[in-house]
């Protein structure tokens, strides 16, 4: 049983999208923008900024703790993860490429089945070149979003472009589409809704759901 | 004893509710909206970007540590505590329905007193199914507060929908009410809030406050 | 050595406070707001969504581990630790009234010397009336700052009664004023700010902090 | 391979730099700013509110766990690593003057090669003169970031004093410019940007990582 009726007519905050019935997505991009990523088979991500908060947290532990030293933790969101499984249902392959690493994201990639990503790359375009390489794609079919200047050089190869709000200015002069949600909460999200409705699979994945 | 006159009046910040006596509540909402929660018995709340602010927080051992592998820890709020143990009070039933599961998820539940849970849910639909028969309740007397894809089942089918604003923006667009506060930091008690107040139970909880 | 002129001046972002001459204070508030906490000694702080963001974190500890259970932690904010030491400077006691209890909240307590607080107290009022016999002061000259019901009764005793942003709306609705900065990110320091202006320290205090 | 055309164009959120081609920079700021950092060859940080978010994380540990007390850590921001390494890079020296100490900032600051760091300081201006005596540099070569009263004798020395946007009032009307970004997202990589861009050695820098 289902409530009659548009859901979107009651709202009373928040965005107002159009009243559409819940079976046809409400989400849309501008034409040109969908152009630039329709025949993307390859999505760079960036980690620090993108798929967390960009946070860098140290721990202290106490003085009588044997470790003696500091460990790490990193600020994942729950929307990227999804979206990431979107993506790889649609055919599209998610690559990692970042310039630090840690066990706490090889897990977190790990339990999302990435099987692609590049771990403490000083530079990043030879990097993402043997990832195309393996693929054997090439840059038209490439999108990349990221937050900072080691990015570049992805960002400016890459058919699309992306970058979170909170990125560096230059990074977002450099991006054909800036995410409304900061990284760490939900921006790579947007960029996996953009890539899916540029290729085509949106609306199909969203319909499973809609059940 | 209290100091005399309306509260209301030196507000130099914020909100202004309008300037009643503290003795009566300043929440109010839309009739439509309350009409549709009036015989809500049970409200499914998702966990992760509801409860918490959809954060996965992925901790980094060092190298000498035994436990040789990562630990996550989750991110709830206090208001949405009070919110739940309030729900309880007025005879609302508040049920979990998630697609992950955590140490850390059990044991707030346990401590807010909560009974029904679903975890490590794939799909929602046939848990919440089968609490709502646990309950003799059915869909018209449930209200669903949820932030991505997976929660749309449960969304179009409650009689009351709701979404935090930095939900999925399909999910918001299947909501009857986007909370101001997001979630993790209020917006579970704004969903509790509506519910006691359709259900007539709002002012006498607040009045027992205010002695 | 100090460079010339008002610093005001060139400011190119942000809040724009008059360009006044370093060495007096720009914060100004209402003279009904200092009116009311002219006389105010003491000053009781709830702590989860006041000196803290209201987080409440459960970690998940890895199942090898001999603790077997969860442990939590709580975020303070650095702004608010000088702003209970300058109260303290003034001669007005803060006091801490809360309802739960932690090791985390303690260590903070005790490293910022605050003598006066209850911990665990599920009503808040008998507790607040012990610290004030004990202290030999009334509610006349006594402020609170409080974002939740259970801060209700405090709240409408005090002469001066304060919420931060994010506080509940009817404990906004009960407040004198509402401060900028949310709990855990400043909001105490305001209240101390506001208490430390109208009782005449606020001036002396940051003319130390000047040379 | 790159795409033809200004990236600017096809932007739909968030800020909109000009359309420049992204071999020039698109950062920009005021002449008075600029001339004010011109001879900037030492950049003075504090630690908490400013390459932190503010927070202070009090961790409980469980009553069985041998270390029997609390640990902190601290949130500290990718941007800002990468700011700080340019500005060494520029051959502007940063220094940290900081009133609280902890393994988590040392760990930090170790890991981005930072020498000049006092830790634990009551009274910074001490401090501060004997780094700059160390240097060999006056205070018409130094530029400051700070948050708080205790960075205000820094401030007010400094050629160039900066202020994250939830720094305190005092200190915010004492900067000659206040952040964009907060405090541990991205304030001090500003900082490092304005001072990068006054020294003329921004746009060589930004070169480099967009081949």
């Amino acid at each position: 049983m289902t409530t009659a009726g548009p859901r979107g007519v009651a709202q009373h905050h928040g965005t107002q999208p159009e009243g559409a019935p819940s079976s046809l997505p409400v989400l849309h991009h501008p034409p040109e923008l969908l152009l630039r990523g329709q025949d993307v088979r390859v999505a760079f991500f960036d980690v620090d900024g993108v798929l967390t908060d960009g946070g860098i947290y140290m721990v202290e532990l106490a003085a009588a703790d044997p470790r003696g030293a500091t460990e790490t933790f990193k600020r994942f969101n729950t929307l990227d993860g999804l979206g990431l499984k979107l993506l790889m249902a649609a055919g599209i392959t998610p690559a990692i490429v970042t310039g630090r690493d840690s066990v706490a994201l090889r897990t977190r990639l790990n339990a999302l089945g990435i099987e692609h990503a590049r771990f403490g790359t000083e530079n990043k375009l030879p990097a993402a070149n043997e990832i195309l390489e393996q693929l054997g794609l090439g840059w038209h079919q490439a999108a990349t979003i990221g937050d900072d200047w080691p990015d570049l050089p992805l960002l400016t190869r890459s058919a699309l472009a992306c970058a979170p709000p909170q990125a560096h200015i230059e990074v977002r002069a450099s991006a054909h589409y800036v995410t409304s949600a900061a990284g760490g909460h939900g921006a790579a999200r947007e960029f996996c809704d953009l890539l899916l409705t540029a290729t085509g699979h949106y609306a199909a994945l969203l319909a499973e759901y809609q059940r």
